[in-house]
């Protein structure tokens, strides 16, 4: 059985979308994954496909109603009830690398896309519904996000990357950003590659490349810099500022 | 002159991919903004139309070539060359609502979106381009981070939202994460609304909503919280924590 995503969305067109091409397609082709996407709007009970109603309480927009969305759900999570069952929202827990590497591990996922408002809160608690945002902005619904979660997850999956697309060094992976990139040609509108990268002295080059991780995160991404030293034991070991 | 996008990347037909349904497809058919997206492979300078090579240094995977994105960043900024030039890249400032809403108040953008293993870092200091991530994992490539920009940004030009589709009281614009919502049926598989939100009293709504915005914030984003707290004097002023 292959890694299997369930989408549902009331716009089934825009999928697979971007994932129909590049590595999530040519895995998508040969079945590394399967990609089923439903119409919530098949789901509704009335005979103008409402899936959303006023919010209770008042206010601006319309809310997805619990009671289609959970035949929706119903029916998706019956073809792998184990998969976890994502609620694209921007009140989620932010999505982690770590995250993406243990939903590639399991079965796949079944993503739900919210639109307007939001979606009815009961469904989320009755459902279990594990609610996951992609950053801290506002989109006009969840399906890029699905989008995005799907791509992550994917290009992990065993067999999607060759060796021409090895992860072994990539940011996030040991919560350094990447090191800087160079390529040919030698010298480009009279900026040159930094000398220890064309020296032929690997040891340089990866202490060199260390050192612009380290610095990269720190100058960059300070949040990301103390967490590292805060869950490193080695490296809280020879920090005096903490002592 | 509407809000103008320039897309560069190697799979042109992923755009308009999402972004060409709903209310960005709406926004795009109606002439809200508009989307120009430019091969990269087109601006190779062989006829094999590479547009990578092997990294500097070493290492797995293939890095995209300088000279060749100059040109083809050259050539979408003539179109419009007071837009900012973003790259799309895990190494990147995260992005936020408030950058977004700089962004969606500009002219628009050009947007790189970067594959393989990254761009030479010459290109990102000669053509002044602002790293920006979407969030901390790791995609394919920048072609679905810079459609959530995309979708971010063109939901806030105006006229592109209704009234239906409001965005006064959503997540992180004031810092806060949503309020949950609940709509029709009252009581759904043995779950009622919240007795506050059907009562009519609107000071009790509001008032209701707001604390659990707070309560949302605070137990699940404490680091938004916390930010929250200390750029605001006047919950500074209350807080017994800090005095």
């Amino acid at each position: 059985m292959s890694w299997h995503a369930s989408v549902l969305t009331i716009y089934p067109a825009m999928f697979p979308g971007p994932l129909g091409h590049a590595l999530a397609g040519r895995a998508l082709e040969r079945g590394d994954w399967r990609l089923d996407v439903s119409d919530i709007r098949s789901f509704a009970l009335d005979r103008h496909r409402s899936v959303d109603d006023t919010p209770a309480g008042g206010g601006p927009g319309m809310v997805m109603r619990p009671d289609v969305l959970a035949a929706a759900i119903d029916a998706a999570a019956a073809a792998g009830p184990d998969r976890p069952r994502l609620l694209m929202s921007p009140r989620g827990r932010p999505l982690t690398q770590e995250r993406v590497r243990e939903l590639a591990a399991g079965e796949g996922a079944v993503l739900l896309c919210g639109r307007f408002e939001g979606v009815d809160e009961r469904l989320i608690e009755a459902r279990g519904l594990e609610e996951v945002s992609i950053g801290d902005y506002v989109l006009s619904g969840g399906e890029i996000a699905a989008m995005t979660v799907l791509d992550a997850a994917v290009r992990l999956l065993p067999g999607v990357m060759g060796a021409a697309d090895s992860h072994v060094e990539e940011s996030f992976e040991d919560g350094l950003l990447e090191y800087p990139q160079y390529t040919r040609p030698q010298v480009w509108e009279g900026r040159e590659i930094p000398a220890v990268l064309v020296s032929g002295d690997h040891g340089r080059v990866a202490e060199w490349r260390r050192a612009e991780r380290e610095r990269a995160t720190r100058e960059r991404r300070p949040d990301l810099w103390a967490g590292r030293r805060l869950s490193s034991p080695s490296r809280l070991d020879k920090c005096d500022g903490l002592k």
